[in-house]
């Protein structure tokens, strides 16, 4: 069912994303350097989950979900093109593709990750609805992408290259690096479908849950998956002395804490189908995608 | 006045900028990066801009104009940082210290720079404001900073260091590049001085003026100027064969330029005293800041 629902949906959201960049880019290279990176592709997790958890609430998505959906998907592009540099991780493929700063090289790579992060809060700005639903929109974005949350992840992870860190210590980077993002996510949904504040500290859990279980399986496929199946170069964590789940916890170990965060996910689902007209399918797919 | 002015109220914006990074940054080396370049001085046009617009309107000053001229400083540090970045402008020097990336290395240089932008977004959603006008605010600098403003001129200037431009051109470049967020100050004052759209649109003419002289003038100074006055390296437009109006008018002519603005500028504060309670003497007092 979640297939489906991404095969129908998705598209609105890459037209989203496409439509405002063409629109409101007055630099020529710069625009094509921003595009590049937001049509490589990619499994668009983000704006699923914005769409996929706004639907279940709601059976229905307005244009505002995938105006969300479409603005947390350039932050998330900005944060690759930026981490792909070679003073961060020095990727040379993403997504299958030369890293953008391969193709544009670093000073322009720099300028559009800038440039997609402003438009997506531009485009949110200009979304068209309650003015105090707009902010709280805004607001947590920016606090899940900034120095609460993703940006300061980064630098978290960038100094944990150089040591070993404890588990406690990568699991906090990693929820501000990637939980934080996905968390918004599903807040945002919530938020988008009219919930209650009992319903969107629910959706914080289960974003907490999931954007761990998203994070484990991450640093398992860069140990057992294979270049061609991920679009990106594997066992570049081991090459770079990375600290990662299965480096501390073994990989059975890390696959035992995958399981445990998507248990726990699931569970938080559970009790969510004690909200009026709440239909659990997709959420539910969404856990499946995040096993191994 | 204005230096009395200045020399009362940019510390209040000082410690809204530091205050807000030090609540809201987990990171420690990343507050420290960003700490840094916004500690590193500068004369805080922008801010003074906010302030002495909005105070030329009503005499008075609440706390959402320092917020707002700290939200503005800290996307302006984050422009900087990015722009001397190595595959940027490549400088070693800002207001007289070394560049951030020169101490904490060119991986959290970016980093602070992201972090800055959107700990400026996060401030100004937390604003205590009706929401119609906090949001006319954030919108009016997503545009500024973003791609139909600063961030698409910063593309252009990377451009036309290649080839030389005509000065159509480049006045586009810098239109964009430093006269957005220029132009941005006095609207944003005028907004928080709870302006008339006609007057929003004297502040955005007078801001495009401002900015363009803004310009012309520190292209002047890297020319006629010594690096112990200004803090940075001069001469290097001309190292770096980058297209400049003294380059373009010649020195004289590009004085002349600068004498045109400023003399526009001055005619539209001159209609700006036909509104109540107007005091023209703290912008009459920023456009002789603005002379050689």
């Amino acid at each position: 069912m979640l297939k489906e629902f991404a095969s129908k949906e998705l598209p609105k959201v890459e037209k989203e994303m496409c439509d405002f960049i063409n629109a409101h880019t007055t630099n020529k290279d710069l625009k094509e350097a921003m595009l590049y990176s937001l049509q490589a592709g990619g499994k668009r997790i983000r704006p699923l989950i914005v769409l996929s958890t706004a639907y279940s609430f709601c059976g229905q998505l307005g244009v505002n979900a995938y105006q969300t959906a479409a603005a947390l998907e350039m932050i998330h592009t900005y944060s690759l093109i930026h981490d792909d540099l070679p003073a961060m991780d020095d990727d040379d493929l993403r997504r299958g593709k030369p890293t953008n700063h391969k193709v544009f090289g670093e000073a322009l790579a720099i300028l559009a990750g800038d440039g997609l992060f402003t438009s997506a809060f531009q485009s949110m700005t200009q979304m068209i609805m309650e003015p105090e639903e707009k902010l709280l929109l805004i607001q947590l974005l920016t606090k899940a992408a900034g120095t609460e949350g993703m940006v300061a992840g980064q630098a978290g992870d960038m100094a944990a290259e150089k040591t070993q860190v404890s588990l406690e210590v990568l699991k906090r980077i990693h929820r501000e690096k990637t939980g934080a993002l996905l968390t918004y996510a599903f807040v945002a949904g919530g938020i988008l479908a009219q919930q209650t504040e009992y319903v969107l500290d629910q959706l914080q859990q289960l974003g907490a849950h999931m954007g761990l279980a998203f994070q484990i399986r991450d640093d398992l496929l860069d140990v057992v998956g294979t270049t061609e199946d991920l679009g990106k170069k594997v066992g570049q964590d081991a090459r770079q002395e990375k600290s990662t789940y299965p480096r501390l916890l073994g990989v059975e170990g890390a696959k035992q804490a995958l399981v445990k965060e998507l248990s726990a996910a699931k569970k938080i689902i559970n009790q969510l189908m004690e909200v009026d007209d709440f239909d659990a399918a997709l959420l539910e797919d969404l856990v499946r995608m995040f096993t191994l």
